[in-house]
């Protein structure tokens, strides 16, 4: 499989940043579930970019779903998103065709498709086909608000300063669903925002830590071996380009702590099996505890710089040096939270179906 | 899919640690791979627990090959590893059976299975089903050093002791190969060692970070969304118990590294294109680039410890004590390493078959 | 997995009759297939109907390619096909919406899909869907060609009528590949043609005998169990609408053949290894072995026919009367050859890539 | 995938006929099942050979399960069944090694494992593999008779004589549950059998045609596109060595039918909806409708002979003569059918799942 994931509710992807059309289609989703189009606007919207830590290219993403939506609703056949693409300036790209961009994709892309690969604005690999994860995780999102499991993500780290930790999960969760610059601390985030100002400025970049919570799910969900609930979520997560490390819980934080102190104790509370502490991200052995899905990112800083940097022409196998003009975003972490959101929306569906079947999402 | 991960090279695992036996198929490796069951058994000793720092229970794992090797080479039709249990004793369990130990999967277990789990000595999820995914890998490991594929796996970090950082790769992963306790640096090996015993001594456990590298991986590996190398890495890598964080590259090391600093820059090597530095962990946009893959695992410390612990009685659906008997590991990450080489051998073989065919392993 | 199929590379279908668009994505096959669209405008025509045996609905194809091509070759990446919809007169069916139609799945539609269905046209299980295939298909037969590897189907018999059977493959294939009605010998294609008119003047309908040949498939692809040519195959035929049984070789024709008059004697053919006879339709144990691929599908009459039938209301749940209007097929059988190459050749790429690798089709 | 079959329940095979062991591993079935070791025995004792029209090899299957049955039940982890090997005469094989068997899977095998394939006694193509899919299709059958669907399968022709067609469904299957030779008709049961040992006496081989129904599945189960009933049912069904074709419902044998005689009409009975005819094989657009699922398959000719055939030395590259000692089946057939029933089993119960959730055979 290549570019589609998931089994029981499956996303595919295709587009090529300066093609004619990015999109996805997502399918095997509950029929019945509301399509409301101004939310996944909405969505699109969190992720477009926006001020001066972002591309100065205005994407309009405006979607047509074609197919798998019925008077306001999925069909449950397989839903179609076309996005239009627009506002392509190809020819900044082809000057540097074959000039490999550190950290990006370019070189690897020549190896893997032998120079077939289109090559402008980052092609297939452009940050840009998240958009139709986006609005298929909208409808993802949906279809878990209906069972009362919500996501959230926010930026607990970015150039060195860090956001308060989650809190009330419900409150918080509840106000980044709206929040542009997804930072709970407010202080926090003005600081956060001037950094990442400065370090455009420099036409340099950034990357940082998002921080994921998930409420609601039902303990049971999950494979003891391979798929795991970690293992499930982090195989999609890592598609989310410039995320290049993914952690459950506490993990790397809490490398030197015993097992009395990294445990999380169980207690009754309302008749209902709890945990004290949430160490391991609401997972045991693969599979869901009960207790809120808590995850870390490790976003990697965009690689497209304006400083000029060492690399090769792969056309002409030499040494070359680089220096990047166009349209390029000094940040992607505050645009990439509502795709984890969404890509995390998307695994959850599927293990969900394929724990109760696929009607669980229209069950009382 | 449950129980099994790969695509073209798949791997299915079976067994609970006191059953009768645990086992794996592999299928789909290249035909004529020379099997050697003495390598097989080296590595299963390399997981085998030893010393104070693992339980006591003397396991044997005088495995049967009982399909899919004729002659001492694979046929390519699926290769059965029957492993035998013995010395199992099972009335430890029976009495803490309800009793949910903290971090463990006995909760989750029987949320999912209701009650039909084995759950003696955590059953199916016993880190003892292990041992397959080792005997299985020891097969892709020897398919990968044909094509001059090498992995190798160090205790980066344990009890708050750090071994020293990969040096020259190739004598490092020679080394590690033959290695007891896989810590590079001599001094650093009898600390973490020692402090290991302490920590076993008081009857409580511990976690750590276990470090991984790949040589010689062909560029153009991998795919740009859903399957990237990471993606399908990580899927596989967070199946093995305990492990709750994985990290490409630096990733959570480097999260205020600006762009000018974590890109890594290619430049021309004996006529080849090479990269200066490795923070992306030999990776771009999901796709091998040609450097060394690197990762790191972040293990959490053993659930099982001595300590009286507070949980719940989910028979009963009442706050209980518990007081673990029996074995235990009071660590696993030195047991744990030869598993990660193993996984990743598994993974690795699938990718490579998928993109250059079944025949891939036998070509000169 | 629901609407994709294939494991190297995919086929992913979208749409509904009477929605905005339908379509197909093509993935993973090797980058630089040259994609031709007076090609694949030619296929769509053979898929297109026509004549009095056709319906009355002038389909226009006027598909976009949108992704996945970039100067005239295929990228490696999802290759997106947008095919939209027009001249849909979806009055037509409102009216008998909750009525039934024998034969057809407008009731096991809306069990599975509890009324959410899009039932206009038969929605998503319209045979127009199969456009999606056809043009996917297209660029896998040209992939196939390069190779040496040609795919051809007749109407074997119709209305009681039959064609010749195969003669000289390469000269029939060649002939088939521009035929508008797939039948080899003229008087058979004559009277055929004079029976179908005959019996859509009726306002009945008529199914038959597809028959296929695959030339220059190497020997040694297809796996021992499950994965099949046959199982493969198979699998992939049975989604077109109205196949109902699928035979390799001469199966369900040599009920009472015995061993010594089914079995293929091998032979020594100009260096080759070749067979006398083909029985077995090219593949032996699952595994193909260098013969032609033969298999034949039948296919059931069109189940929308003009004349009164009983069934259902299940709305209502009680007896009804159904009289259809409309525009509707009194046969697909001479529509449904081209789908038959065309899902052929999908799984055929898919499977070749598989064994030899994903660079399979640039190979000199 | 190669030899695991499923998505949410998986069956996975190994074994070659002359190894150690043969068995299988049924991954995801609802925890709880009863497993009645006695039942499966039985299972297999209709698959194995007896009489004349068998091999005179006899064959035992002490199986053992190993893993994913507790005190008697399904755990819902991989269950794994062992089933060693005995009473190998492996000489007789060696001999004629390199001689391909027309219709046999030698020279394709040899094709696809380059001489690496296990040869004796036809290793992993051996029909002695399809033990295993007994075993676990005894388990699948009892989870699909818990929720009242049944499965049987008949002898409908061979050698030319003809079975009845089924009757009472209900009583028929449970006729044939216990019965030795799957012949409905007595009359016919004798005359079919005299001419099968006829035939066994010449050193020739017989095939012929099996029927199957299931009764009792719910309605609305199956996709519209891929993954139909049809193709689920068939992609399985074709690794059942011989099997060469299979038709739903009617399909092959009303070539000539008009939709007005095809169409199976439907009508209200008892409060149900219900069908008056079944030539669709109770599949409409690949989905379920309530009528019983059945379907017909084509078995070949056993293609192990003992008439001296034409054929080449794969090795030599030359034409010789094979006359074929050792033990070999003259017809095959009669031991098919408890496959045919298994394997539908396996491929219902995984179908079910998908469609209502893992516990879906628990549920009252």
């Amino acid at each position: 499989m290549k570019n589609t994931i998931g089994t029981n509710v499956t996303t595919t992807i295709y587009g090529e940043s300066h093609g004619e059309a990015i999109g996805v289609i997502l399918d095997g989703l509950t029929p019945g579930i509301p399509v409301d189009e101004s939310f996944i606007h909405a969505q699109l919207a969190l992720r477009r970019p926006s001020g001066k830590i972002s591309t100065a290219r205005q994407e309009q993403d405006p979607f047509r779903i074609v197919s798998g939506v019925f008077e306001g609703k999925t069909t449950g056949t397989p839903l179609c998103i076309v996005i239009p693409n627009s506002q392509t300036r190809s020819k900044d790209y082809a000057a540097t065709r074959s000039l490999a961009r550190p950290g990006h994709a370019d070189y690897t892309a020549y190896c893997k498709y032998h120079g077939f690969e289109d090559y402008r604005g980052g092609g297939h690999f452009s940050g840009r086909i998240t958009a139709g994860l986006v609005a298929a995780g909208a409808i993802a999102l949906t279809a878990l608000r209906q069972k009362g499991i919500t996501i959230g993500t926010h930026i607990a780290r970015c150039g060195g300063i860090c956001d308060r930790p989650f809190g009330d999960l419900a409150a918080d969760i509840e106000a980044l669903s709206t929040m542009t610059f997804a930072v709970l601390d407010e202080n926090a985030a003005k600081t956060m925002y001037a950094r990442m100002e400065a370090i455009a400025a420099e036409g340099d970049s950034i990357g940082g830590l998002l921080e994921t919570a998930v409420t609601g799910m039902p303990a049971g969900v999950g494979e003891p071996w391979f798929d795991t609930m970690e293992g499930l979520l982090s195989h999609a997560l890592f598609s989310i380009p410039a995320i290049k490390g993914v952690q459950f819980g506490d993990a790397f934080d809490l490398l030197d702590a015993k097992g009395s102190e990294y445990n999380d104790p169980f207690y009754m509370k309302d008749g209902e099996v709890a945990l004290r502490t949430n160490h391991n991200g609401g997972i045991n052995g693969g599979i869901t505890n009960g207790a809120p899905i808590t995850f870390r990112c490790a976003v990697k800083p965009t690689p497209s710089i304006y400083k000029s940097q060492d690399t090769v022409d792969f056309f002409k196998n030499e040494d070359a040096k680089l220096e990047i003009h166009g349209r390029h975003d000094p940040a992607i972490i505050h645009r990439a939270r509502v795709v984890v959101d969404s890509v995390t929306a998307l695994v959850l569906c599927d293990v969900l179906e394929g724990r109760f079947g696929t009607d669980y999402f229209s069950a009382k």
